[in-house]
């Protein structure tokens, strides 16, 4: 592939912008939430309709597994050159539930442009990202340049619960899934012009918690003071699992976190990502957190416990006098190198056991479960991504640890034995699992010509990798950091 | 009114006992439930429907106050004798929420006899404690007895939300209301063995507390552990109500309670009340309350506080991964005498003012308040329907204070210079404000008798007041205490 044919490439995907954000808003209408039994087939549906544009397209083999619910979308587009190397595309085609559509300015399933964003559900939680792939290589064979690169690609639809099947499909097709690295697309960017490697993702163990009292809901002046109130119960334990340094109590939690070194520390804290932009995009009158931590450590590098719902008794208009009968949270724990996401749940039932008091029972449900992850940035893969993102953009792009959850990142060195190349196209003000999510249009496209740019590039990578003789790779060469004045 | 007359009067209510319930089964069929603008419309349907059966009874003066929405219905029954006794006889139309249907063994409005019991919302609380004094003046009527005493009826529609509109209504038509005592039928009994007659309500201060931190859910991964979480803050607020030992924390808050007397101590730790009908009712392991009293006395003599409900965040099936926008609790105190309903809202803004955190904001709103309330047993009101429950019943009926709030007690003491005599035929398993509310129909058919019996009563009980010589009531006379060998 030469310099032309790259020419060539990129005139085609600008060529044809509007006609794959028309294609990618197809997939953006359908509702594919993972977590809900009732969009059971609306997930299978955004799965039939990527085979779909799969099979138009130049792809082959293209198969779901399993074949009936929340399948893994799985097809190949071998290079020309049999030598040519391999790369694992992931994606993930399911999406987070909407929450409440009336605070959505535009329906969550209804894709809709407003100055430079395209909003919709999954616009950037990453049918965006994913379909950026499929855009940057419709775009080499619209330009009739020979694929430089084998492309296996996989796209699951459970990432939004934890990639339950994820690791059995990784072990199964081991053979079938060789590659030389995995590009995951997953891991978005700090802003518009500040392109980032993500060098590790967080764990994650994901709970139900069910704290029940009365057989019933009771009348409050009857039996309140008397039945101990679940609800009660329930805010007391959630309470004590936190300290007043912000630090989560569960005994031994912390005990094998890596500490970040010193120099980790240096770097994270250049980062432009400092308290302002998290007030300003919080809009909240200060921050918390984890005492003796930056805020940009508190994001990536440090553990973390959340409470994302709680369901109790009576939450309609105006008054009901009751002791309810149970109450619900749901909780988890973002986890970081080294901890042990099996050991979260023996340590949060270990807390309950001895917490909750003997007037209610208490049940908890573990939804999934993950462990965090590193990837080396200084892999000739990761090198060459940040080439391509200079080139891009025109500086020098950031490294950080991301604090969301992406199962494949561990899951492909583990099974697969290879290195993840990290990047992505959402922006950190994108709405992720949020309302209003939203996808920065002049990002997706320079997000699609650094993908070519990175293609056009990787036999050179290879030739090195396989010669030992990796060097000089285009980030050292980068004049400018990617660090504008405004942070995001 | 002779005994003849007395016996002629039992006999038509037994005649008519399915008549009437049918009347009863139409009343409960309209979901007047008051806290939900979304019934507004049924409200009115149920007052609207009372007032067609009184004027086709023999009431004059059936008025709406006011005509639009919630109101009360105001109807008088007078005496033929004009030196007859007036009984303002109170009761109200309005129900509580029914909740999740699910939890119903039949459709809350949709009125199933089982067994003994009729199931509807409303039936105990109390549209039939209500309908049950109308049965007796109608039982009057059939016999073709002169009604021995003037009766003024007040039945409001909105005592489930704190009878908002009740003391203005008393205040401006205080002339007009003028009566010896007021009859209160909503204050249940403790076992269908157990008559009861109420010698006090708790006060009420009901809120609706919200958290709010970031301006809209943030993906937890990427603002978790930097934005601080209005779940977690919620739950630490609540968390920090109570103490170690059931008490509730909030500065002052015990400050004006009084002590009940060591003998009143003793009388409540005689009723047939024990730890074993609490647990068995509400089918829990253990109980919980304010360490230092014992169950009875935690009813009705202490204060409490409970949470009525949570909402946050995500609460469907499985997993979101979100930093909540906002939490909300419903709360509310039951208060006694002295406390001071007002002075609970300023003690919880003074909580929250010092033990909010400065990362989140916080709004409380009061959705009604009403004091507690004593009524004095010995007066010869309620010695007289001591007596008549006496007769009905075959024993000595007990005395209690009930956990419970009923405005009108505090209220026609203030406001119009008389005592209630509190009683009701609501037993404490009846399911109030709860799924599967029920009345037991023979307490109930025994509590029509015993209102008859109440009614025949009254002119002497008149002439004795006048007379200044109260003496030698029926209760006096009770051979057995109604305390039967099983507790309830």
């Amino acid at each position: 592939m030469t310099d032309h044919d790259l020419r060539a490439a990129l005139a085609a995907a600008h060529a044809h912008r509007t006609e794959e954000l028309e294609r990618l808003g197809e997939w953006l209408r359908i509702p594919s939430v993972s977590t809900d039994s009732a969009t059971r087939r609306d997930v299978r549906r955004a799965a039939d309709w990527l085979v779909d544009r799969l099979r138009k397209g130049a792809f082959e083999r293209v198969e779901l597994h399993p074949p009936d619910s929340h399948p893994i979308v799985y097809a190949e587009a071998p290079a020309a050159d049999p030598a040519a190397p391999t790369v694992l595309v992931y994606g993930h085609y399911d999406v987070q539930p909407a929450g409440d559509e009336a605070d959505w300015e535009s329906p969550p399933f209804e894709p809709t442009v407003r100055g430079e964003e395209l909003y919709a559900r999954g616009s950037c939680d990453m049918k965006g990202p994913t379909w950026s792939v499929l855009a940057a290589l419709a775009a080499l064979r619209r330009s009739g340049v020979e694929l430089p690169v084998t492309v296996k690609l996989l796209v699951e639809g459970q990432e939004e619960i934890g990639s339950p099947a994820l690791s059995g499909f990784l072990e199964r097709h081991a053979e079938r899934l060789r590659c030389d690295f995995c590009l995951n697309p997953d891991a978005g960017m700090l802003g518009a012009e500040m392109p980032t490697l993500a060098t590790g993702v967080r764990g994650i163990a994901f709970f139900d918690l069910e704290v029940s009292g009365p057989i019933q809901e009771l009348h409050s002046g009857e039996f309140g003071g008397v039945v101990h109130n679940p609800a009660q119960v329930l805010c007391e334990l959630l309470a004590g699992l936190h300290d007043d340094r912000g630090r989560v109590t569960l005994p031994g939690f912390y005990e094998s976190v890596v500490e970040t070194t010193a120099d980790e520390r240096e770097a994270l804290r250049r980062l432009p990502l400092d308290e302002d932009f998290y007030r300003s995009e919080a809009q909240v009158p200060e921050l918390w957190g984890e005492q003796g931590y930056s805020v940009q450590e508190r994001i990536g590098t440090r553990p973390t416990l959340e409470i994302h719902g709680l369901l109790s008794g009576y939450t309609g208009a105006g008054a009901k006098s009751i002791v309810p009968a149970r109450a619900t949270a749901k909780l988890s724990t973002r986890l970081v190198p080294d901890q042990d996401p099996a050991a979260v749940r023996t340590r949060l039932e270990g807390y309950l056991e001895v917490n909750a008091p003997p007037t209610v029972t208490w049940k908890l449900t573990e939804l999934q479960h993950c462990a965090a992850a590193t990837s080396d940035p200084e892999s000739p893969w990761s090198r060459a991504m940040e080439g391509a993102l200079e080139r891009a953009w025109g500086c020098r792009p950031l490294r950080r640890r991301i604090g969301g959850t992406v199962p494949i990142v561990v899951l492909a060195r583990e099974l697969l034995g290879v290195e993840c190349v990290n990047t992505g196209w959402a922006l950190l003000d994108g709405n992720a699992h949020a309302p209003n999510e939203r996808l920065h249009l002049p990002t997706l496209h320079r997000g699609i010509e650094a993908l070519i740019r990175f293609f056009h590039d990787l036999p050179d990578v290879r030739d090195r990798v396989s010669g030992h003789t990796v060097k000089g790779t285009a980030a050292e060469t980068a004049e400018t950091a990617c660090a504008p004045e405004a942070a995001p």
